[in-house]
């Protein structure tokens, strides 16, 4: 895994920079990353901003250091499965990035899903006077949580709660499942299969919305029989790829609701002889660092704002946007489209 | 990712189903979980305690509430690059596992690699009168550490200290990469390949002696020509694979370094027109869940004992063993075989 160049030695980035290398002024980056509220900006510069953000490892400057004597410079961070994730690590990565650059440190439990350890994690961390919490969940999905003093302020990671009733964050899947279609659609695919996952979770029901959004924008017809609901393992994901591309009219293209799926896929269109992209494109979600660049070709994915959702939840604790009671803040963050062989052959974008 | 069967309901397991599970006495698995010193097992019996725990998601007794009042019943966790590695939140889990069964918090902190971050993070711990700490990385290597009370009880996770000072746990290479070509020895493979890191680390070192010791154990001759050392992508198990398997004999079965390295060594099998494991069969080593299980076939793979790493430094500092000052333990636990049919066809076993 490359270290950041930055790390640990020669001059640390400032916003100057990560402004300069985003190509924006140093108010939008503030804007950015603090998610300031009623400021619009487009997802593509606000992109722009966290990918420089990334990049350059910046992390905001200690101007908090004027925090009041009562704190106790730290938040809890209690998780269901997340530090056994393959990706989530990104979101501690985000948290401590922003708490750090506050002198804060996160304190991160993880509960593997027991119901009864979350109650004592919750207890153990508020013995120990966190400032807030943040609740993070392996999936986007909807919790319930056990009761917790409203006087401490917390907010969920890629959850949120079912009434609405508390700030979160969590991912745009609407926007991810278009932009993975769009990408497609902008190498000039027309008929362009979709593996989703038949659990009806936020990210199924986003994704699809959004890819539906990105055919109708191109005025293509929607066309049931290219959508398949299955399992997300790599057997499913060869099961059906091959049902899709034995349909009379096979899709040129495919979006792959996880890498694990597109490692079948890949095996599907190999079998049958076909080329990747050639043959077929293909686009996932996930990113993993250990499956999308390894792949043959490498795979093109959406990466999942873990980082910028870690960054994002602590800086809104540090700095509440002071938004009116009884409205509390709903955030999605975008996904990036990780641009790689199985879109499009090197030298032919 | 599943979940265990019984986690949040049920019966929880006690240390009598553990011993069924596995076949042993009691005392054996107290023997095997606290590595009791002077007590000879033999590894088999360790792993089939480790899976036993694993598998009924055992948590010892809280036996330990009797710790002295001036504990503050935390222990710091402070890492490198460990809470973004695919596999090693492993590690955390089997830590906070023995950590929770003593009513004892675990407090991580990931230094992202970052010197300076990892200075202050051992003095926020401190700061907050942690009981002990974990240090632990990302690849089993040799660290220096910053100056630190030598009063804390420390532990080194998956490193050791160059001067032998520390006490450490560490997998133990030479047993690993023994297993490995073992498993396939036994599978009546004569040809065994080897892709190998070209990084001197102590996994490569420690692999390539325990596949030359199961080599001889089997009286056969050690041919340099069938190990490569190379990266650790899959492009580089791509191309050693390739190279191995046009040599004029060429190997029946590969030894990887890694899953990912896997993912190049198949690529390459299949476009030769060859079959996995009829032609060529390959163990290597990780056990990722989003790689090992995912491939076509399923990968054999060596499982790191992270978790097992993680539960031996708790219980090693919450029940310290009482050794001699001056003579640190270093302690290696054993790698597990996780067969599946790149290894053997199944229904062949």
């Amino acid at each position: 895994m490359a270290r950041r160049s930055d790390s640990g030695r020669g001059k640390r980035p400032s916003m100057a920079d990560v402004a300069q290398r985003a190509g924006v002024s140093q108010t939008t980056v503030s804007y950015v990353v603090n998610d300031t509220p009623h400021i619009r900006l487009p997802d593509e510069t606000r992109q722009r901003v966290w990918e420089a953000v990334r990049e350059l490892g910046w992390r905001p400057n200690a101007v908090a250091r004027s925090l009041s004597k009562r704190r106790s410079h730290t938040i809890g961070f209690l998780s269901d499965e997340i530090a056994t994730l393959p990706y989530a690590g990104h979101i501690i990565r985000g948290a401590q990035a922003a708490a750090w650059a506050r002198d804060t440190l996160l304190l991160v439990i993880s509960t593997d899903g027991d119901r009864h350890l979350e109650q004592r994690g919750f207890a153990l961390l508020l013995e120990r006077q966190v400032d807030a919490l943040i609740y993070a969940t392996m999936y986007h999905r909807a919790v319930t949580l056990p009761p917790i003093d409203p006087e401490i302020p917390l907010v969920l990671l890629n959850c949120f709660a079912a009434d609405g009733s508390t700030p979160s964050v969590v991912p745009d899947e609407v926007q991810g499942g278009r932009a993975a279609a769009e990408a497609l659609l902008t190498c000039g695919h027309r008929r362009i299969g979709f593996l989703n996952t038949h659990d009806p979770i936020p990210a199924a029901v986003g994704r699809l919305e959004g890819y539906r959004t990105a055919l109708a924008a191109a005025k293509l017809p929607f066309e049931p029989q290219l959508v398949r609901s299955a399992g997300t393992d790599a057997a499913e994901g060869y099961r059906c790829t091959l049902e899709l591309l034995q349909l009379p009219e096979r899709p040129t293209a495919l979006v792959c609701f996880k890498d694990v799926m597109a490692i079948g896929a890949y095996e599907a269109v190999k079998q049958l002889g076909l080329h990747i992209p050639d043959d077929v494109a293909i686009v996932s979600f996930d990113n993993l660092e250990v499956i999308a660049p390894q792949l043959f070709p490498p795979l093109a994915t959406m990466a999942l704002p873990h980082y910028e959702m870690g960054m994002w939840s602590v800086n809104y604790l540090l700095d509440p946007p002071g938004t009116p009671l009884g409205s509390p803040v709903h955030q999605r963050l975008p996904y990036r489209l990780i641009e790689r062989e199985s879109l499009i052959a090197a030298g032919r974008a």
